[in-house]
């Protein structure tokens, strides 16, 4: 069965978004988490996203800014197949893209089970804490930003109940971003 | 000048402390924790914590429970030099304490330029966010635990603007615990 993982950026103070769904503390812009991204990238041949997060993607990916600054990014995000989940029924209007509105927790399961590469989620909180208390999510790749924000949402937030992972993997970057990785217990 | 660290636990998702205090989630009832304890321990004589974080400190340690899981934290907490950090004049009662009410960032400059051990903030996340805001915090020791606890007070809950940090060191730990070390830019 293909592995489904939740790769999410935070900061030290444990947020994946500032208020205003702020991200400009990422630190992402270096070579490193380039190569890192582009690494993780082949690994991969569908990508789950929320709705907000998709937008956001279908607006930024295909525009003349992207493929200028990051084109290989820009041929991967459009040619990789995307799932966007949304509560009713959704036109996405992006190449490769197909809504999932019912039957989510089914949906991912057959998607799991057909062959192919590993399947992410990107950000997409959300979706993620609905996929990860269904017992959906295998890995969480967990990137900390070496700066604290003081407000916004927080990593997980609306789980129900406290989740207990196992540590497998960590690795430190010279931008000073630490990538811990998690599998369910 | 001694260097004056903060040791913090937190869980993945951001929180120093669950919901009304809760710290059943840390992952510390092991001898690999406890090792590491001692040793960061060795390199300090002075401990600074806010009136909260003293009295669960000043509560524990001295009973009997403490003396016998934990004998040597015990005796290097009633034999370590603490200075407990209130808005108003406050008794300590228990033995090497004392209280600063004022002047705090002068008395904690100062403290800095005695000779002795490095100096440590364990917990007491208002008292750490007033010193990190006044510049007077040199390193960051984050422990993350692996487990996300869904709700409670994020680390540096109330800093009023972003901190950007310089990562120094990472350890992963056989219980799943990951350290961060962290200084000011």
């Amino acid at each position: 069965m293909r592995t489904l993982y939740l790769f999410m950026m935070i900061s030290l103070d444990g947020y994946f978004e500032g208020k205003n769904h702020d991200l400009s503390w990422h630190n992402a812009n270096n070579e490193e988490f380039q190569n890192f991204v582009a690494k993780q990238n082949a690994t991969i041949d569908t990508i789950l996203m929320g709705k907000t997060t998709y937008e956001m993607m279908r607006d930024f990916w295909p525009s003349e800014d992207a493929q200028t600054t990051d084109p290989l990014t820009a041929e991967f995000m459009s040619t990789t197949k995307k799932y966007v989940f949304s509560h009713e029924p959704y036109e996405p209007k992006w190449e490769n893209a197909e809504t999932i509105h019912e039957d989510i927790n089914v949906r991912v399961q057959a998607l799991k089970e057909e062959p192919g590469k590993d399947i992410a989620i990107f950000g997409s909180n959300i979706l993620a804490v609905s996929l990860m208390e269904a017992g959906l999510v295998d890995e969480f790749r967990i990137m900390i930003n070496p700066i604290a924000i003081g407000a916004g949402t927080p990593l997980f937030h609306g789980i129900t109940k406290p989740l207990q992972l196992s540590l497998t993997a960590t690795t430190q970057f010279q931008s000073g971003n630490v990538l811990t990785i998690y599998k369910n217990t």
